[in-house]
């Protein structure tokens, strides 16, 4: 049976379960106070040009989201995001269930427009009774976006921008971020995101990691006392250099783009071969994620030979099916499934 | 200078202030465990034809709709309500604050529409991710609406109809409850609202006490140590017999109806001159709300004699206004503003 | 049958009741935002000396306190009490409902010892784990105590000291500032309580007022959107004037220390009838409450004719009985009672 | 440099590692969906003696204390715990930003008394104003405790009678479970374990694996929409497979106590010796925590060689350290130590 369903049903690369062997007789104190952790945050400081960056350690996804948002977002205060969003949609309420509220805007193959954002905002100010509502008080972007469409490094300039005029900070999730820097056509770099975004985060989870997503506060702007507000949600690694020791394999000779971009060059050979066979492509997303509009025999037919993903009901009788690639996936896989298709 | 603008600028029904005097020299137990509360809540409780309800009393609107909630909806749960709803809109976040996310609708002129409320649960249910979601727990809806429309008694039960099918109470904000019950063509009466929701409370602030809203668990089906639930969201009133001093009076001799009715009877005199001279009433309210769409030089010249509400911005040229009445509102005054007009 | 068993059982001082109706015909505008509440706040900020500073009114003192701490109190903190303090054991978990752990010292009669505060924050510093703890965050003490005690202007110094060496806000709960500020011996004044407190409130519901609590951050250090906030929590009343209409009352001519004096002479007088007749005061209070140890045949004796408060349990044959005068008592009352002691 | 400062300094035992490397290039559903973790469940219920209880896996202790508690505990009340409880103390105020009070008994060496817990529910009922305190909603106690000691089958008894008693489920923290449950003098099965309370964890962290907590419901009493509460509190584990692996290892040919029991027999020999060399052992606790009470000099003297963890002051000139042994200490250690001291 082939696998395409998503992008974190194996372990881990390779090179991390050999680092993980390779120390597993050492001692190392907890907590993220060790030597690892210290290198893996110096190689995520150069790769992001950020030397005032300050570098942090979760475990997953929603985790970071819930933290992160929890402690940028002021108590007065929601966190925008577009009606697609993650935090709006898959995390359980985790956001509010941290007392915030999620002011969204409608998506754009899952964007967020800028203009419209800026909108939002000079609404709500111009409103007289905006005291009694909740203020827009960070943004929350992810990039890739749930529907694996990337911004340009201008749409990006242009969030920033307006966020920044209404004192909010951008929040970039970026728990498929290798996939999205290393899309063709991508002109956004890790350093451009580390200059442009407040706080981010890289995905290690779904890129090669086994767990583990790289918080990035870019420009010292940690928020006080971080490392408590972490305990106190629960989400305090108590072996932290395992996180460390992740992410210092994944910034070592730049295993983290390259492995990612493994997964563009798969995706990019099933974009071609779908188009080629006339399939819709359901919208024009350039990353590891492709979304395609079936109709229910086509699915049955693949069914048999490969597990793909659920994305949402098109119409009675079309579905959007998800074609995911990873870091692991190899080119025969990819050979099997087009001749699938 | 005329005031229209809200139906809260006047501190109380004389009848409530000369209760208030009458007992002033009296001592009473505190947190509402007096005889006066008592008496009203009997008079509620007959009122309603609900000698299974439980009624507790409430400060105000906002508090009433986060202590409500928050006791009736699990913790994996949220809120569902239309867009335009004043928990979604205008409340600071007290639902989030509380832990909830609001999950909306639609509204239609302010109402929910049963149908659709119906596809999305199905469509949460049937969606394979709906653990990772946050579950419709409870439906509010506000009776008249924030645009002062009202459902029709099959309405009603149409919505609770859905809301039982999927396990969730139904809330309703009775914050206008009397101008509502009391408008032209309302086809519910309160022993209908009792017999239909599971909870809702009569609103005290806006019609006619100086605060105050009845919280009416319909069948003996208030949360349990629901005292203690209010005391920890701060809202129990130390002297808690002022409130049931207040609803006493206002369930002696009807009194609640008749002065609400007062306002629909002023509102529907400026609804016919509004009407017959010509402008445009934004949609079909019968109660003590008109909202009505002007051009600026209108809005200028009325502004100059009487203070309006405003709600909305319609185009670039035209505003939608609120005219409230309440159960003050004088035929003179009615009078003065029919000649403005 | 007489009633001493709390302060908090007559509606309000007949001049706030004739203030109320001397009004009732007026339209205010709504949320605190009209003339009586601006004319109370500027009363009350001369009252307390302190021209920079900010007054917000809010309806009872478990709100204020839950409003009030959860909003200068940072996140990774909580608020320091004694052990007896109200918002540890008397607000059914308002402050953790809040998301703040209630941090507590012994008290001595109810009161705090500032080298203690000092010793618990060398201490937690000193903790080489304490970022995995709940960093002392705020101070709150209450003036006069649960156990009807007073600070001495040192000692209230001295903690602000103590608090503001640790980065702490120091909040006094006033909720019967009125009876500390005119005991025998008190040598504290309202603007010594507005120079040394960072944020205090003056306790209306059981000092004349029907309800509501005057929240005072004496230099300019209002929490940002702290309307917002109060909204937030549910707290914000709607007919705010009727708040501002009470103090206004209670800071003209200086009524809100007159009739708080009156329940100290009320206390003094029976306080000297007790000693003289050989009862055991429970503890030196100089406030309207006095507390004294009884066994149970003289507490039978007694709720024959007289209400009294039930404090605690002494020891298998005593009891802690709280005897509790008012701004109303009358010298008549004070008569009846000390006949009956 | 010998380390005995904690038991959390490695990174897994190698069974688990080599299981880790044997299934690393499959692939595996997400969420704790997956083959392994269903294998690993049926392994602890066979363990557990209890074909009712349901397994969950969650990352860390304090993260699992946080969700269960939460899960477990009525929104008007509190888990009771002693003073020394990790959720009091060392877990950042995680259930208090969960909205819970820690409800606190004085603890005996670590433990809580069963007799304590009886008179302090039977306190807090009959107390007339209990309603506006913070109801004692479940029970958390750890075995062993904070300070390594161990409550016999009896007292754990003795506890779950009070807690059912009053309606509160008894909630045990396994951190350390397996160095519990195998230390000399233990007459506490799992089987017991899962018999007598409601719920408890099974700690991996601490005994032999990466990460992860084994949370037991014993009796078919998992909370509604547990994994629903578990996303929401941002700790479900997107390859939940890698828990389910680790437990698996650990609960295939007794692994998991046979490698804790490996501990206490090295502690063991340590507290021999320090005893026969004349130091004073803190108190009597049996498991893998030695507290040992040391002047300067020794405690300078023995850390040239040695890691030791800080407990607290005893006196002036006196510390309380922790000497910590783990799955992973070998006889040498021990030996060399022992040498040291």
């Amino acid at each position: 049976m082939l696998a395409f369903e998503n992008d974190y049903s194996r372990a881990a690369h390779p090179a991390i379960l050999e680092a993980l062997e390779r120390t597993s007789e050492n001692l190392y104190s907890g907590y993220g106070s060790d030597e690892i952790c210290a290198s893996a945050k110096e190689r995520i400081k150069a790769a992001c040009g950020s030397p005032d960056a300050d570098v942090w350690f979760l475990v997953g996804g929603t985790q970071a989201n819930q933290v992160v948002i929890d402690a940028i977002t002021p108590a007065w205060a929601g966190v925008v995001a577009v009606e697609s969003g993650h935090p709006n949609v898959h995390e359980a309420g985790a956001i509010e269930y941290a007392g915030h509220k999620v002011l969204t805007l409608p998506h754009h193959n899952g964007l967020m427009d800028a203009r419209e954002l800026d909108d939002y905002c000079a609404t709500f100010y111009a409103d007289a009774n905006h005291e009694h509502m909740v203020f827009p008080g960070c943004v929350y972007i992810s990039l890739p976006t749930e529907y694996g469409t990337m911004y340009t490094k201008a749409e990006l300039e242009a969030l920033a921008a307006v966020a920044h005029k209404y004192d909010m900070p951008l929040f970039v999730d970026g728990a498929r971020l290798g996939y999205g820097l290393t899309a063709t056509g991508c002109d956004i770099t890790l350093s451009d995101l580390a200059a442009i975004a407040d706080v981010f985060y890289i995905g290690g989870t779904k890129v090669g990691a086994m767990f583990g997503e790289a918080v990035v506060f870019t420009r010292g702007n940690t928020p006080k006392h971080f490392l408590t507000l972490i305990k106190q949600h629960g989400a305090l690694l108590a072996k932290g250099w395992l996180l460390g020791l992740q992410f210092d394999t994944l910034f070592t000779d730049d295993l983290y783009l390259r492995i990612a971009r493994n997964a563009n060059v798969a995706a990019d050979c099933i974009r071609a071969a779908l188009r080629e066979k006339g399939y819709t492509l359901t919208f024009d997303a350039p990353t590891n994620q492709i979304f395609v509009t079936l109709d229910r025999p086509t699915i049955e037919r693949l069914e048999r030979d490969v597990r793909l993903g659920f994305m949402e009901k098109a119409d009675d009788t079309h579905t959007v099916m998800r074609i995911c690639t990873s870091w692991s996936t190899t080119d025969e896989q990819v050979d099997q499934l087009i001749a699938l298709l």
